[in-house]
């Protein structure tokens, strides 16, 4: 993996009270800014979808909604894969599968196109931060309802002191950062 | 500019009656699943931020959430550019200029950070589709409060029955495929 951490200390700023009191944001703006460092996350992001030789192992990478799109895009890109979009309700227009979820502030509900995938394939999950992990334990659902499989969870920053990572379970996770 | 016409043919769906009756929708999500046809699409938007010989003439490249994101970030990866996100309100964490508008259906205010810019930087605007045009000429707005200049806006499909062209004014526009 990439070593990355340089570039996430430096771009990557907290921004207390927001969206609520008491919560700090991580708020990724100056890194997307940045292209070099931009390209660097998206590279070690893409590196969690290949072999030990290098060759990409996926068929889809899917982003969530809506920070998610950013990452997820190139680096299905880079991966010579398709990119699907997991949105929140209302937004696709075809015929969907639904999850509903608690967020760390709030509740929301997920979507995904019902013919989003073939059936057996392999599915990169993408998201810039991984907090309570309701986000991608409903993606992850979102994928196997139609039929695919979900090798693997690749986000920029784990948040340790929230249960993310239990929240996922038996899913790989590949975090750049820890905080 | 690259011919994408024949994948945009094939690979975006009109949805009637969504999200309202009487519009039709077009989906690209068929489009972002298959590698070949959005490295097609990406590679043409990212020609327009390119001069004669090739080279990049721009140092931001902006996107507009949420399906704009999908786009615009990896454009931004291809011209070696920083990427910026403008976001509905309430999004970003930082001090933002805010613009509303009126959309194709109903209105939306549209924020990017204050900071998100130098002064006289050159920016590429980048979305899916062009529709009444409201998002474009606010997003131009935004990007011109930080002091920066708009070169071009580059689209994936423009609606002719809307007024979009006319209402980016003399914002040289590109789009790969007019419906």
């Amino acid at each position: 993996m990439t070593d990355v951490g340089a570039h996430l200390d430096r771009l990557i700023r907290d921004v207390p009270d927001f969206p609520e009191p008491g919560v700090v944001f991580k708020d990724i703006t100056p890194l997307l800014a940045d292209h070099d460092a931009f390209t660097t996350v998206v590279q070690a992001l893409a590196d969690v979808g290949r072999d030990e030789h290098g060759a990409p192992v996926v068929d889809k990478v899917v982003g969530m909604e809506a920070r998610g799109f950013i990452l997820a895009a190139p680096v299905a890109l880079a991966l010579g894969a398709g990119f699907v979009p997991v949105r929140k309700a209302g937004k696709l227009p075809g015929p969907t599968h639904a999850v509903s979820y608690a967020l760390e502030y709030g509740e929301a509900t997920l979507e995904v196109h019902q013919d989003a995938f073939d059936d057996g394939e392999r599915v990169l999950l993408v998201d810039d931060v991984l907090a309570t992990g309701g986000t991608a334990a409903a993606t992850r659902e979102l994928v196997e309802r139609c039929g695919a499989t979900v090798t693997a969870l690749a986000v920029l920053m784990e948040l340790s002191f929230l249960p993310g990572r239990a929240a996922v379970g038996d899913l790989p996770l590949h975090s750049l950062k820890t905080v």
